[in-house]
């Protein structure tokens, strides 16, 4: 628990980033004799976002690095203290002082992974009441972190594999590390890049950037701006590419290549067809090559629609800069994330509301994905913990969340879907660099089949219980209603 | 700039926190020797959020913040080095080392001030390369700062001034300090308080909560919760309710009294009602009557349409918990803010794009607030900062923006708009308190007159120039079409 020793943890959430009701909840639980209870929660979405039928899992580096500098100051506690009652019992507070996570226990689906609904991307146990002050900080970690690498990863199945995709949403963010957060998972659900250059720093993700208006018109008429790359400060074509080549052709003389153009207003596509026709024209008449082939990045406001427009075949736009559309997720701002609790003291709980879409599924679960012949996820399985792994080739009888009945299935393959990462507060293996992580989100993507994998009125994937787990739900369910 | 002795500032953005092209700009102005050149920058929103007519101004205790401690640290420095040109020249990073904000200059408009479309709510003034240096982290900052506000103030409106209005929406914020950022800027904007304790903590917002369904479910059927006060875990009527009466009555017995019940999930007016009669009569069986007036809270993905549902006459709803719907601002999810060179070395600049809604207002400006006899706000002139300020009960000719032609009015109060918060990188006088920001908040959306205050189609405001700027404008463009 080196937190000290990671750069980061001081910027990392602290303990009190949490919901007031967490704190009143931890006293309940004490005053109960019931803080070291061992629990377990689970964190899962319900629905996958921006109606498509994946999301990708994401957020765990900051959870882990969160979880290790756990500690409340003396300065959190005496707040703590100005907030719940008067008369609360001080020992209570010395308990508090004390706590770290050095019980705590996390299995969690490898970052980039393929996730559906209800299946957890972290299961959470430990002593009752720490995992319970755990709840808000890692939705907040998990839920955008995953949210922003699936709307990357749509946005670079509309791309295709070969347009150069950056983030440059930094001004449109939720603040510094909402900033931070985009830029760092944007990339790993398939951006090359981000203009944000403490993600760089921070995060290790490749950077890349033009520049500004301000930087155009802050020369006046009569200066020649080192680099006019931005062609639509004033116009297109009566200044911005004719002084763009002007000086493109006087540093090719001397040996230099410009680099590229970026566009920032109109119709993107036409302009940039329009401005390779000219590179074309003018690269032949002077002998530059190399003139042909610039690169022409676009920016302003691009979407899903507009990306389509901007990667259909014969497009001559290279470089695609997205801020807005991928950092606030407007389609769908946020995953909504849900932290359950599952067991208590090794019992099953489970939340049996009137409303079935908020009920939980109880019990210490594990996760297994079946896939077919090819490859292709077929299904991803939860059944109870102690329950023996399902085999490949050998059929079995699941029970698919909103189906009716059972079905039976026979997988080629079977893959454990949760990693045992924090065990007793020590990182059990090193967690693989962001860009591990997005090359594993790539492959993951690769073997969706086009069914799931489109991006409009997908089919959904199916996500089913075992026997044991089918049955532990009915009869918690008729428990309740007996 | 004593930034060590402000605790936050170690959680402040960092100067790092800014997109590549900046350093890439930085480093033209540097090549070209004009890095100490005076310039100024506008940051401005071009239309109003959510299809209302107003905007509140927030954020500007962050950014001063921010200046303050803004400083490149030797890795930040070294950090450049490597993603800039390998050839650069070492002078440069020297700069850069040195480089603070004081010769920095800040104009703004006080946090809670109604905020409308081309007025600037920052004016940035320096030495041309830090100012470009600083515009993504202020934008940054002040941009979902500024929305959040507006966001709040609108459901307040809709709520009206009794009901208590929480933001409970740390876990669906973009991370740590989207969420520090979210419960700031709710409370600023008129929420009454936030479930999120680290901004209790670092900003004195007021702090509430309830408890979790995991905080239900972990009692078994035999124990009784120590405060059952969250109704619907299970079922509101048959479990919920009833637990909850036994124990109020109980402890009622005792001479202690309930605080409250939740909700979260069915029709929440609906089940206020029905909850409110059983108060009622339980009350007056038991002849408890503090009981039929316990608080009643509710939450559950509440919008603007359903708390509109909630807030209306004869709703028995106490108080309403707001997540998602204030902290995503999932109807406009970026104010998109801009940063724009309003002029250097004294000299006015002007972007004249193709795209009109992209042209900049060039100069450096004062902007007044122009109100009626009743102290309802007429409209905003903005001019070039050398004229003389408007008189009251003096007649004088306007541009209205987005109009043909002029039009003459007679305010019978002027307001200046933009105070001097930072003079040469120093603090000019005390930032107010949030409370107190919250409040002139409250007084600034009270006299906004209500054709303007309506959320649903409202008549827009009016944003008018001097004769002396509209005609710098219609030079600078006659200028660049010559």
């Amino acid at each position: 628990m080196a937190a000290e020793q990671d750069p980061e943890a001081l910027a990392a959430a602290r303990p009190l980033l949490t919901d007031l009701y967490q704190a009143t909840m931890a006293l309940g639980y004490w005053h109960a004799g019931r803080a070291r209870e061992q629990a377990e929660f689970e964190l899962f979405f319900r629905g996958c976002p921006f109606g498509g039928a994946f999301a990708l899992a994401a957020g765990l580096r900051d959870c882990v690095r969160f979880l290790r500098a756990f500690r409340l100051q003396d300065a959190d506690v005496q707040f703590l203290a100005s907030v719940l009652p008067p008369d609360t019992d001080p020992a209570f507070f010395e308990h508090l002082r004390a706590l770290d996570c050095s019980d705590v226990t996390v299995r969690a689906l490898p970052e980039g992974s393929l996730a559906f609904p209800g299946v957890p991307l972290l299961q959470v146990c430990g002593p009752l009441l720490v995992v319970q002050l755990l709840e808000t900080p890692l939705l907040c970690l998990v839920s955008y972190a995953s949210l922003i690498a699936t709307n990357a990863s749509r946005l670079r199945l509309i791309a295709g594999p070969k347009k150069r995709l950056l983030e440059m949403g930094l001004r449109r963010a939720q603040g510094p590390d909402g900033g931070l957060t985009a830029s760092t998972y944007s990339y790993l659900g398939g951006f090359d890049g981000s203009s944000n250059v403490l993600a760089g720093q921070l995060r290790g993700v490749p950077l890349a950037g033009t520049l500004a208006h301000s930087f155009i018109t802050s020369f006046l008429g009569t200066e020649v701006p080192p680099d006019p790359g931005l062609l639509d400060t004033y116009s297109v074509q009566r200044s911005g590419l004719p002084n763009f080549l002007a000086v493109a052709l006087a540093l090719g003389e001397l040996g230099y290549r410009a680099v590229g153009v970026r566009l920032d207003s109109g119709d993107l596509l036409q302009q940039a067809q329009e401005i390779r026709r000219v590179f074309r024209s003018i690269s032949a008449q002077f002998q530059m090559p190399w003139l042909e082939s610039v690169s022409i990045a676009v920016s302003n406001n691009i979407d899903e629609e507009e990306l389509t427009r901007l990667a259909q075949e014969g497009s001559e736009v290279n470089v695609i800069g997205i801020g807005t559309n991928v950092v606030t997720c407007p389609r769908q701002p946020s995953l909504g994330c849900v932290y359950k609790l599952v067991s208590v003291g090794g019992q099953p709980r489970m939340k049996l509301t009137e409303d079935p879409e908020k009920q939980t599924l109880p019990g210490s679960k594990a996760a297994f994905r079946l896939l077919g012949a090819d490859g292709s996820p077929l299904l991803d399985l939860l059944q109870l913990a102690e329950e023996a792994p399902p085999r490949a080739g050998q059929e079995l009888r699941v029970w698919p969340r909103g189906a009716q009945g059972a079905c039976r299935v026979r997988p080629a393959h079977v893959e454990p879907l949760l990693r045992l990462w924090v065990q007793q507060g020590q990182l059990c293996e090193p967690l693989p660099s962001l860009a591990e992580s997005r090359a594993f989100a790539q492959l993951s993507l690769s073997r969706l089949s086009p069914e799931h994998k489109r991006l409009q009125q997908p089919a959904p994937y199916r996500v089913a219980l075992s026997d044991k787990l089918q049955a532990l739900v009915a009869r918690l369910r008729a428990g309740e209603s007996s």
